[in-house]
C-alpha cells in the first residue's frame, strides 16, 4: 500500500514534469472567512488538475515493456486528461473511457492530447466492466482513478508541497480542506502530511447530497451516494469511497464538510476576483467550505486545495453573472 | 539609474513578500502559435498584477522616517493596488489618485486595501499636478508608476525570475513579449535579461491605435498617443513612453507589436481554457501577440508576460461568450 516512501519516490519521478503549484492568498478572502485562507492552486497543474500527478506517477512506475503496450483509464474527465498527457509524454498509447454526458471540453481535450476516447452511458453501463474488457483485449494496463497505490502516491506529492509551502509561510498547524471524490487526492495528501506536517489535518469536502465520504467516515463503513447525477460538481461525484482510500481516510481524516452548488459557484467567482485562477465547481468545494463554513472550522489558518479548472465557459459565465460583483 | 545591482537589491527586499509566479504552458497554445509558448503568470502576483513588485520595491527603499509619513501614487488601477498593499504591509498611509472612469473593482479594491482614493477627471485634469500638490501638503512621497528607478528595479525582479525559469526549462534564447504602458516592467525585464539571460530579447506589446512605444522605438524619439480613451486595454494606455524608461527600451528592446482589442479578448479566453488563469485585456496583449502574430516572431520559443488579472466580471463574460468555445 501507499506510504510516505512511495510518495517520495513518485515525487522523484514527477520532478521536472509536474508543476510545483503556488499556494495563493488574498486579504479579501481572509476577511470573508474570518481566518487566514491559503489556496493550493492545483488548477494550474498540467492538464488543469491535480490528476496529472497520479497519471504520471502510475505511467512512469510501469515496467517499460508493459508501458509500451499502452494504458487505459476511465474518468469523468480530469483523470482522463492526466493519464492521456502522461502517456503522450511517455510516447505510449492511451485509451480513455468517458461518460457520454461529460463536458464537451473534457472530451475534446482528451482526444487532442492524443488519446482514443470510448464513451459509455453512465446510467446503464459499468465503466469498470468496459475497462477490464478493453484492457484484456489489447494488453493495456488499467490506471484506476483513485483505488491504485501509485495514483495515490502521485496525488500525495501535492501534500509534500503543501507541507513545504505552509512551513515557508510559517504555518505548521491547521486544517487542510480537500475536494473529495473517490479519495485518491485526499488520502495521498493525508499520508504526506502525516509524515511531514503532522500539525496539518485533512478534512474532505463534498457537494451536498453527494457526501458519501463524510457519511462513511461518520458511520465507520463505506456508504454509497443515493444517486450519481444532479450535481454541478460532477468531477468529484463517485459512487462511494475507494476500497484502498477509505481505510486511509478513516485513520487520518475528517469529519467531512459539504457545500451547496451555489456556494461552489460563489467560491469560483471569488477565486476569479481575488486569486485570478479558474476553478471548476468540484474544484471549488474546499474553498467554499473555507469561506462559508467558518463555524465548522477551528484555528486561525485554513488551507484549501483548488483541485481543477476544467469548466465550460457557459457555466463559468453563469457563476460570474450571479456572484461576480463584489 | 536602474541597473542590475539595483534589481538584485530589490529582489532581496521582495524576498518572502512577492510571489515567484509560475511560468505556465499548454500544448494547445503551442499548437495555435506554431511554436512553444511560455506564459509568466504575473496575474497571480499579490493584488493581481506585477505592480506589487514595483510598489513594494519603492516603499521598502524609503528611509523609515520618510516612509512613516506615507506615500502617494497615481494610477489607472494596478499600480494603485500594488502601492496600497505594499504601504499597508509596511504599516504606513497611502493616498491613491485614480481616474474617475477606472473600473469600479479597482477603485473598491484599492480602498479596501486601506488607501485613501482621490478621483480625477482623466480628460480635463493632470494627475501629475494633483499628485505633486497633495505630496507637498501632507509630506507624502510620490511613487511614480514607471518613471522611478526603484519601481523599474522592482519590476525587473520579474525578469530575474524569467531568466531562472526559462533556464530551468532549457530555454536560453528567444523572444520575451511584454505588455507595455509607460515601460516600467518592459525596461526592468530588459535590464534583468541583459545581465542574466542575454539570449532572451524583449519586445513591447501594445493595443492597436495606442502603440506609442512601438512608434517611438521606430522613430528613435518619444512620440505620443493621439488619444487616451477607447481601448479595452486601459491598464496599459499611457500618453507616451517614460523619460527614464525610453532610453532603456531604445537600447535593449524592439521592435514593438500591436494587437486588436478582439485579439486581446481571445487571448483572455484561451488563458481561461488552457492555463486556468484570469487575465485582463491589457495583460493579455503579449499572449495575443504570441498566438496571433506568428509571422512577426522568430525562433521556436516565445515567452509572454501575463501582467495582470484585474478585469470586471462583465467584460470577462463577454470575452468568454465570444471566444470561450474551443
Amino acid at each position: 500500500m501507499t506510504d510516505i516512501s512511495m510518495i517520495d519516490a513518485a515525487a522523484a519521478r514527477l520532478k521536472g514534469h509536474a508543476r510545483r503549484t503556488p499556494l495563493l492568498s488574498s486579504p479579501f478572502l481572509d476577511e470573508i472567512a474570518g481566518r487566514r485562507v491559503l489556496v493550493k492552486a492545483e488548477c494550474l497543474q498540467h492538464t488543469g488538475s491535480f490528476k496529472f500527478r497520479g497519471g504520471w506517477s502510475a505511467v512512469s512506475a510501469l515496467a517499460p515493456e508493459v508501458r509500451a503496450r499502452g494504458v487505459i483509464a476511465y474518468s469523468s474527465g480530469n483523470h482522463a486528461q492526466g493519464v492521456a498527457y502522461a502517456a503522450r509524454q511517455h510516447g505510449v498509447p492511451a485509451v480513455i473511457i468517458m461518460p457520454s454526458d461529460a463536458p464537451r471540453l473534457k472530451v475534446d481535450n482528451t482526444r487532442t492530447l492524443g488519446a482514443e476516447v470510448v464513451l459509455y452511458d453512465r446510467a446503464n453501463e459499468s465503466r469498470e466492466a468496459i475497462g477490464a474488457r478493453l484492457a484484456e483485449e489489447r494488453g493495456l494496463t488499467l490506471i484506476r482513478p483513485y483505488d491504485e497505490p501509485q495514483v495515490i502516491a502521485g496525488q500525495g506529492t501535492c501534500g509534500l508541497e503543501i507541507a513545504e509551502q505552509a512551513a515557508e509561510q510559517g504555518v505548521t498547524g491547521g486544517t487542510v480542506l480537500v475536494p473529495c471524490g473517490g479519495g485518491g487526492l485526499t488520502s495521498g495528501i493525508a499520508l504526506a502530511l502525516e509524515a511531514r506536517a503532522p500539525g496539518l489535518k485533512v478534512r474532505p469536502c463534498e457537494p451536498e447530497g453527494f457526501d458519501d465520504t463524510a457519511r462513511s467516515l461518520a458511520a465507520g463503513e463505506i456508504l454509497r451516494n443515493p444517486r450519481m447525477a444532479g450535481s454541478l460538481c460532477d468531477a468529484i461525484v463517485t459512487p462511494e469511497p475507494g476500497q484502498l482510500t477509505f481505510p486511509i481516510l478513516s485513520r487520518l481524516c475528517g469529519p467531512g464538510l459539504a457545500v451547496s452548488d451555489d456556494e461552489a459557484l460563489r467560491a469560483m467567482a471569488l477565486a476569479f476576483l481575488r486569486l485570478k485562477i479558474v476553478i471548476e465547481p468540484g474544484g471549488a468545494v474546499a474553498l467554499a467550505a473555507a469561506l462559508f463554513r467558518p463555524d465548522q472550522l477551528q484555528g486561525d489558518t485554513v488551507i484549501a486545495v483548488a483541485t481543477g479548472g476544467n469548466v465550460d465557459a457557459d457555466l463559468y459565465r453563469t457563476a460570474l453573472e450571479r456572484f461576480g460583483t463584489p
